[in-house]
């Protein structure tokens, strides 16, 4: 006999969970069309040449590598992200693509993490971008698509911090960080949620970056004013320094397109100290941020204009989102925003079986039922008394249990009890389907 | 610069392909709703140790390995169908569970076979299974469920053949084949399909079976008749072999049950000489098959009541069906089954930019349109011209294509162009959403 038991940080989902799950992805699916992405899929396994090199060491040193008897000269791997795999798809099958390309993918991915609460080797990712598009326009789609799913699950308060890469370069060079340095700048301040100011300004010394060039980094990036007013702050300030005008050139285009697609400073802001960790950001960044209660962020993206040129000779202009979808799976539950009537079964009526002389009845009426478009179950254990299938019935949570007992068969009705008020009503068979329709609604 | 490649065997699916895939999809599970089955998922690795040992050597030769640097105290391996990982659920969780447990599983399996048309290494399977039911009605409903499918998906011509492990036992016995060879004559008779009743005759012969026995063997799993009456003629030869007598009263109730939810013998038939590869099934087993055009087999399963028992002391009584989903999505398009109207995209609005000095209102009727449940896409691309953003909504089949120009502008209009028809329609910002909709009835 062999032990059941899960390999480690792998989940198996139930059906209360996946109801759960399904709510939430069928919501984001629905805004995802609203905002005409499509569906792909790709392969779980990809040829490990398409992975490795994108992620950095650390990174891949988390990837699960797969092989058969059949596959060892073609060294595979499982995906860890939807990103490489989007950009492998763009290439392959540009040809019968249509640009801009706007695809969403909802799909596990893997990694070798330390398992912890929250965190999982199996998770899933659900990911919405653009291809071929420069123009901001398409970032504020992204980030339009992010603030209806976040609206349309319940969150009550919510606020997408918005950044742009080349603006923090500029910001770098303007306050005198030497240009092999910039990098380091990146590293430091993308902790600043968690160390805060002080601890970047330390740490950015610690690299002997001179005092002043970090004081003034610092009251750079962390200026905060309404929407424009900040933009023509810096631009008066950075004028000389080009990366920095088209870094403000794109938050301003980006704004503007975000004002057109009627998304408020209510919903965003500009936040210099938010730089996300990924390397491969060309512009701007965003993520947004449960502001009530504080939670952190969940989702974040940017643009990364050159990542599909690691399959293509000239690469295509790409912006994107993801929502961290298990996260918000989670917070639903903390926050209690998943509806009250969300049911915990797909079942609308149990069909009890009285006694054996009934069982006949019980079935055709359950047959009747489906036939009317009304999800039934029968009872199916032998010889359960009444009050045993009503348990069976609260236990799942199925609303309503149909009674074809003698006195209703000859009476040519049925009894719907409705398991919430303990209300039994008698109909015909006839108008079975639609009282329960009735009684459900 | 890496090239973009796909593994051996394995599919990316774009949007068009997804959109098929969806519809077949939502149709099986609004069946097994109706019929009270819920979704569960499972993760894709198991350890090792959970699949190895349940397929026998060749199908093991076929498991996918999977590893990173942290798992290699716990080997893992990629799934291979989903009826292990199905009893693994239930041993672990079954505190949890409220049995019967009627489940689905929809989700990809990986197998190292060598690729040809119509095979993957990583494709869907589709299971139905009902686990704590000993009674014939679970089989019944599992048939049930698969008829349902099958005629919603529009198959115009199909039947189940049903057969029984006891009563294929019972008619060995009775024929005279010795114990020892009551597996080759499984193995044999499932060959039926393909090397027909010489071949298997021959085959059964070759075993050294005594042709007398093999004639009289051949004569029994031959015999057809509608319904009931073969089985009374098989009681009344067959009364003194127990395992035939049971397998012929599980057929009979089996039949009852059918009766009851209303599935004649237009869908059913009993045929002997269907034994289904699989060496689990232990009762009724039963598949179905295309005969309008005759294409084979779509769907299969049966009772295997000790499977469970591999992770459980006493093991649980369970039967299923796998939909062969993948090769039904095949056939709807050989056979010309998706409705006429199946959209080849989610978008049913393009919003055209005329001119630049239009964009901004272009943007905002997006956004409105968006904001009343239409799904709408606006051209982003830079100076198109209005030709070629029509060129665009045809190529990915966009229905309609709404435009906001100077004139439209300044009268607080909108034109939509039906693709279609080439009619275009003049409505009033405020109307355009429940035009719309009224244009794609």
């Amino acid at each position: 006999m062999i032990e059941a038991r899960l390999p480690k940080g792998m989940r198996d989902f139930l059906p209360a969970d996946m109801l759960k799950r399904e709510y939430v992805f069928n919501i984001v699916k629905d805004v995802f069309h609203l905002y005409g992405f499509e569906p792909i899929q790709t392969p779980v396994l990809e040829l490990s040449e398409t992975l490795l090199g994108k992620y950095g060491q650390d990174a891949e040193n988390l990837i699960f590598h797969a092989q058969h008897a059949r596959s060892k000269k073609e060294p595979l791997a499982m995906r860890y992200d939807l990103t490489v795999p989007l950009a492998r798809v763009v290439t392959l099958h540009e040809n019968h693509l249509t640009f801009p390309f706007k695809r969403y993918h909802i799909a596990p991915v893997w990694r070798g993490e330390r398992p912890q609460r929250g965190r999982y080797r199996e998770f899933f990712q659900c990911d919405v971008d653009i291809v071929g598009v420069a123009d901001m326009s398409a970032d504020a789609e992204v980030i339009g698509v992010a603030v209806t799913a976040l609206k349309r699950l319940g969150f009550p308060q919510f606020m997408v911090k918005i950044n742009n890469r080349k603006l923090l370069t500029g910001m770098g060079i303007y306050s005198g960080v030497p240009e092999n340095q910039l990098a380091d700048l990146y590293r430091s301040v993308d902790k600043f949620d968690k160390i805060g100011a002080d601890g970047v300004q330390k740490e950015l010394e610690g690299h002997g970056i001179d005092r002043e060039v970090v004081s003034r980094m610092m009251g750079l990036l962390q200026m905060r004013d309404g929407g424009f007013a900040i933009l023509d702050a810096l631009e008066s300030k950075m004028r000389h320094i080009p990366a920095a005008m088209e870094g403000v050139g794109e938050l301003r285009q980006l704004a503007e397109a975000l004002g057109n697609a009627y998304i408020s400073l209510e919903h965003y802001e500009f936040d210099f100290t938010m730089v996300r960790g990924l390397g491969y950001y060309t512009g701007p960044i965003f993520e947004t941020i449960i502001t009530e209660p504080n939670l952190g962020s969940i989702t974040g993206g940017g643009r990364y204009d050159g990542l599909i040129g690691l399959f293509r000779r000239e690469s295509l202009p790409t912006t994107g989102t993801s929502l961290g979808i298990e996260r918000i799976i989670d917070l639903l539950d903390t926050l209690n925003l998943y509806p009250g009537d969300l049911n915990r079964t797909v079942v609308q009526v149990l069909v009890a079986i009285v006694d054996e002389s009934c069982r006949t009845e019980a079935t055709r009426l359950a047959a009747e039922l489906r036939s009317q478009g009304v999800a039934t179950e029968f009872y199916m254990n032998d010889q359960a008394k009444l009050g045993k299938q009503m348990g069976y019935a609260n236990r799942k949570g199925i609303p309503l249990v149909a009674i074809v007992g003698p006195e209703e068969i000859s009476a040519g009705q049925v009894k719907l009890k409705h398991m919430g008020s303990g209300d039994e009503h008698i109909t015909t068979r006839e108008a079975v389907a639609a009282n329960v329709r009735e009684l459900l609604k």
